[in-house]
C-alpha cells in the first residue's frame, strides 16, 4: 500500500494504531490530525475528528460531513460518522473516544448534546470512557452522564448488537438472489435488515455504486430522541466516505433505497433530495419495497432469543 | 372567550398563569397537562409538555410535534417549540423551564442533549433553572451544564436578542409596502429580517396563508453544532400550532419562502418537500430570494453596535 493509499485510512488494527503512535488509549490524540485532515466540511468550515478504540483493539476515525445546498440537520458529525463505521465493521462496542474540540487538534472534551443523544442507544453508552484534555497535558477519562435513557421494547438489541429484520424484497417475479449477489438492490436490502429501527419499527437501506462500479451501503439508525436519528443515506455515506479513498460525491452514479411499504418513516423523498443534491448530475435513484418476512422472523426469533414461549407473545417483541 | 377555545392557549399572563395553579415557578407543573394535550406526536405517539416563564412574568407552553411520512430530523422538540414561540413573542430570556419525562406529567428532568444544545444559543443558556422532579415531590432547579459552547462572531447578537438583517427582496419592480402589508412575501421577509444565522450567515422565513385568510410565520434558527437548527417552516408552524386553535396543518393553502440568493444552506427543497407531505394537497409554495441591503445594514450597526469607526471593519461582523 502507498502512502497516498494511507491517507484514507479509517480503520487501524492495533498494530497499525501503534505504528500510529496509540500504543495506548490515552494516546488516541496522536490520530486525531489524520482524521482531521478527512472531513468534509465546505458549510461549517470546521474540519472535527474523533478517535474512538473498540474491545476488539482496532482504532477507528470519525469525521464531521455537511453538504452544501441541504439545511443542516442532515450534517453527520464525527461521533455519529465513528459510531456507524463500528457498525459498519461489525464492531460490537465503544470503549474509548477521544473528540478534537480545537481547531488544533490539541484539546479534547465531550461530545455535543446532539451526539450524546445519539450515542445513548449503545448498550454501553454509560461505560465509554470519553477523553477531556487540555493543551499541554495528557488529559483522563470519564464517562458520559445519562440524558434520555433508551427505551428499547423489550428483546430488542441496542446498537451495535447483532439483528436481523427478516425483511424480503416485495414484488412481482423477485430473482432468487445468493448472499454475495451483485445487485444493488439486494445490497440495500442487506442494509435494511442490518437497520436499528425500534422505536418507529421503519428499517432502511441504501447502496451506493460508484463510477468505479465500486458499492457502498449503510442503515438509518433510530435514536430515540427522534431528530438526532441517522439516515440510510448519510448512513451509506459514511462507508462511501471511509472506502472510497478521497472520491467526491458527484462519483455517485446509482442509488437504491429499501425501505417497508407503508412505513411510518419513509425516507424516499428525503433520499431523492440529498442525491439530487450531491450526486452525479445524472445518478439513478431507485426504491424498492420491503416487508417482514413471518416465517423468517419467528425463526429468528427462536434461534436468538430466550422466549417464554408458553405464552407465545411474539407481537409485543415490536416486529 | 369560550372554554372550547381557551384549551389551545400557548401563552398565559402571570394573572392567567395565577388562575392556573402556577403562582410560582416551582407550580409550573401545574399547566403540564394543557401542554401535553396539545402536542401533535403521531409518530412517536410520546406527547411531551414543556412549561416555562420569563422574566416578563408570562408562562408558555411547549409541545412537541412529528410529521408522519418525513423522516425525524424535521421533528420539533417541545423545548424548540418552546423557545420559538419565545422568538415570535419577543421574549428576552427564559428563566425557568419545566419538562416532563413521564408519561403521566408527573416527573420533571432535564432536556434530551439535542434540545440541550439548541438552547445553548440563548445568551442566559446556563442561567435556565430546570426542573428536576420525582412522582410525588415538589421538585427543585438546578441549572444546564455546558455543552458545545457558542462561538458567536463578535458583536452578534444571541438567540432572543433583537436583530435586523436588513434583507430586501430582489426582482424587478417590487412593490413599496408599509411593514404591515398583508403580502404574504412581506411577511416572509420580515421573518427572514429576524433570523438567526450567525453561523452560516443564511437567514430565512416562511409565511403560511390557512384556509381562514390567518396568516402565520416563522424563521430558520442556526445551531453551532448543526443539526440542532430549527428549519423555517417549523418555526412557522409553531406559531401555526399556538394560534391557529387546533387547526390540521392540511388547512395550509398557501406559502412563502424567503432566503437569500446563493446562500449556502438552502431551505426551498426542503420547505417545499415538507409542505408537499403536511399542507393542503394544492397548497400553493413560492420562493423569493432576497440580499443585504447594505446601506440600511451600515446604518442598523451605527444605530445598535458600538463600533470602532476608526477600523471601519464592517466585514468583520460577518453580515
Ligand atoms: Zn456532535
Ligand atoms: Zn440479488
Ligand atoms: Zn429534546
Ligand atoms: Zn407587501
Amino acid at each position: 500500500m502507498t502512502m497516498a493509499q494511507d491517507r484514507f485510512k479509517f480503520v487501524f488494527t492495533a498494530n497499525e494504531a501503534a505504528t500510529e503512535g496509540v500504543t495506548e488509549p490515552i494516546r488516541l490524540p496522536n490520530l486525531i490530525r489524520k482524521a482531521m485532515s478527512l472531513a468534509r466540511a465546505p458549510i461549517s468550515k470546521y474540519k472535527v475528528g474523533a478517535v474512538g478504540r473498540t474491545s476488539s483493539g482496532r482504532v477507528y476515525l470519525g469525521v464531521n460531513v455537511d453538504f452544501p445546498g441541504l439545511p443542516l440537520h442532515h450534517s453527520i458529525h464525527a461521533e455519529q460518522f465513528l459510531v456507524t463505521n463500528l457498525a459498519l465493521n461489525s464492531e460490537k462496542d465503544l470503549c474509548e473516544l477521544a473528540v478534537a474540540v480545537s481547531v488544533d487538534g490539541k484539546e479534547f472534551g465531550t461530545p455535543c448534546g446532539y451526539c450524546r443523544q445519539f450515542l445513548m442507544e449503545m448498550s454501553n453508552a454509560l461505560d465509554i470512557k470519553i477523553l477531556s484534555k487540555p493543551k499541554h497535558e495528557t488529559g483522563s477519562f470519564s464517562t458520559l452522564r445519562l440524558l434520555l435513557p433508551n427505551v428499547l421494547p423489550k428483546g430488542s438489541p441496542f446498537l451495535l448488537e447483532k439483528r436481523d429484520n427478516c425483511l424480503t424484497l416485495l414484488g412481482p417475479a423477485e430473482e432468487i438472489c445468493s448472499s454475495d449477489c451483485s445487485h444493488l438492490k439486494c445490497k440495500a436490502l442487506a442494509a435494511a435488515n442490518n437497520s436499528f429501527s425500534p422505536y418507529t419499527e421503519s428499517p432502511s437501506g441504501v447502496a451506493l455504486l460508484d463510477n468505479d462500479g465500486k458499492w457502498y451501503y449503510g442503515w438509518y439508525i433510530d435514536s430515540v430522541a427522534s431528530n438526532p436519528s441517522l439516515g440510510p443515506v448519510q448512513a451509506a455515506l459514511v462507508d462511501f466516505v471511509t472506502r472510497s479513498r478521497g472520491k467526491r460525491f458527484n462519483k455517485i452514479v446509482r442509488a437504491v433505497l429499501v425501505e417497508k411499504n407503508n412505513a411510518i418513516v419513509s425516507q424516499e423523498r428525503t433520499a431523492k433530495m440529498i442525491l439530487d443534491t450531491i450526486a452525479a448530475p445524472n445518478c439513478d435513484f431507485k426504491v424498492f419495497h420491503c416487508s417482514v418476512d413471518g416465517a423468517k422472523r419467528l425463526k429468528y426469533l427462536r434461534d436468538t432469543l430466550v422466549i417464554d414461549t408458553s405464552v407465545g407473545d411474539y407481537a409485543g417483541l415490536h416486529y
